[in-house]
């Protein structure tokens, strides 16, 4: 039996224990043993539900206890995430999250001391929800160079800009995904663009080993598309999407930036509607590769965390070097392309 | 050092002896060490090459050399390279393969003696090229029940099908194909939709864990495409494509036909032009993904066996039993979605 502790028992902890409601028995023949929650995390009690049994509100709890072997840190925000996180590590545990703020303010720091550690810090639901990419870029890109990643990270964004080509005001667009759950309460991390920054900094770091600070980013969000260059854009056949890019300069250095575009249609990213999501790498052997699918969404994104438990639980020795990430200083980095 | 040999040296086999040349040093830094041609199994020679020295005709010295820990077939055909599988797993060494004609006629015996033998058969490279596939769905899906999955899996055909598209007869289309490299001499394998069918068993077999005997495929080539039919797709907005698929039926047997199919301009697949290829993954939990790439090319296929021998080196234990097959019987299989 793996037993894990989920530290947060919101969308994507609840998420979690759902996949491996519906999907256990299979999970269990893959890995030739089932994966039990032990304990979660959280503030709240969920009474008459079949988790209140197993909520705890100490950390310590689970970081003293050896059964559990993986701990999923689906908590959101930096702190105390990371210093959980850490912690956990610290005790030779694998964490696995969804969790893009923590991998991309200090996934250098958690990898080396997973590394140290000899477990394994995990984190395919961080970037794109439920599509497959950080472990293709990791494993199956392992032969290659990477030469450049651009991708449509924040679903949210590209909902509102679907919906505002079809007509509809920015405002209502929003109040609109905010209904349909695509959009936080406060979405100025999406429309902003600091979600796809942090994203594309996690993106850059698998690509190039330099993990930038997200304040180096070039970032230009949505709120700032008028509709004259929507309707600009469409009069030229193309559609406007935020898009975010890192890629290699000639002299070396990395570039990264987020920005709305004008996509042609014949791009693979011009038929990207809705919250879905798409990553092209560009690798020096395999040349474009493009991964689409669900960017966000509870079981999509649930799913990708649990396929890291199992990974976490197969492979519990520590991360390839590939994962050895250091902090991209100025010099490494290129203000333009 | 990580001693391989190649067997067949011919475009992937010689591809993958360029991509060591190219991306040698990357691929050490992430292995902490290198990966090293020690015999290449031809017919030929190769004087002047510095590959020359490294040439043997006898597979028994390969078998007994205890130093050789991964063996590439790139030979095609199922025989001999079939009975070289089996015998190099024997003998301990894990194989990696593009030869999708061995996996899809005996993949489930050579998984398991593999897993018998503590070693891994590996072939990302035999479907979709250089496009992440077979671990995408091994690992990334492992949390999902897949559904179905649907792809243009033969660049050739999709190349002649676009010519045709813009008036080029399919004779003169397919002779260009020829021409640039992209069909074989006998292009029939191609062009009647056995090669997409090799590929839908393999990916049938990933996806529902059954090997279905390639004659029990429903297949429909390209050959028997007309004009009108081309020209009608098209006056429905729509693009003809041999898309290849398989799914599960409601009561649990496996769907698994190749056909052309008009597709409409709201799927991805209607974007996938030329050489490229597409694959999608339905799973439970994700939804849709979409994986899309270079279908074919010495570079992208090669790039793809090398990460399969930097996987086979890393994590060189038996195969998750996830990728135990068996062959699926008449029972197992419906002739209707």
């Amino acid at each position: 039996m793996i037993d894990i502790a989920i530290l947060g028992f919101g969308v994507i902890g609840g998420g979690v224990a759902g996949v491996l409601e519906a999907n256990g028995g299979h999970i269990a023949e893959r890995l030739g043993t089932g994966i039990r929650i032990k304990y979660i995390l959280d503030q709240r009690e969920f009474p008459g539900t079949p988790y209140a049994g197993l909520v705890v509100h100490d950390i310590g709890v689970i970081l003293s206890d050896p059964d559990v072997s993986v701990v999923v840190e689906a908590m959101g925000g930096v702190h105390p995430a990371a210093e959980y996180t850490a912690a956990a590590i610290e005790c030779g545990k694998s964490v696995v999250t969804s969790n893009k703020a923590v991998v991309a303010d200090r996934g250098d720091v958690l990898l080396a001391a997973a590394r140290r550690r000899g477990v394994r810090y995990l984190f395919e639901a961080s970037v794109g929800g439920g599509i497959p990419i950080i472990r293709p870029m990791t494993d199956d890109l392992a032969s290659n160079r990477i030469e450049s990643v651009r991708g449509i990270l924040n679903g949210t964004t590209n909902f509102v800009l679907s919906r505002m080509e079809e007509g509809v005001p920015y405002a209502d667009a929003l109040d609109e995904a905010r209904e349909l759950g695509y959009a936080e309460r406060d979405p100025s991390a999406d429309v902003g663009g600091f979600d796809s920054a942090r994203k594309i900094v996690i993106l850059a770091a698998l690509a190039f080993g330099k993990l930038i600070p997200i304040e180096k980013i070039s970032i230009r969000g949505i709120d700032a598309v008028t509709p004259e260059e929507l309707a600009e854009a469409k009069r030229n056949g193309c559609r406007i999407k935020l898009v975010a890019e890192t890629s290699l300069t000639a002299d070396g250095r990395i570039y990264a930036a987020v920005a709305p575009e004008a996509v042609p249609p014949t791009s693979l990213f011009y038929s990207v509607g809705g919250v879905f999501n798409a990553v092209s790498v560009t690798g020096n052997m395999l040349g474009e590769a493009v991964f689409y699918g669900r960017g966000a969404g509870r079981e999509a994104t649930a799913g990708a965390v649990v396929a890291d438990i199992i990974d976490a639980a197969e492979r519990r020795f520590a991360a390839p070097p590939a994962l050895m990430w250091t902090r991209a200083r100025d010099e490494d980095l290129s203000p333009v392309k």
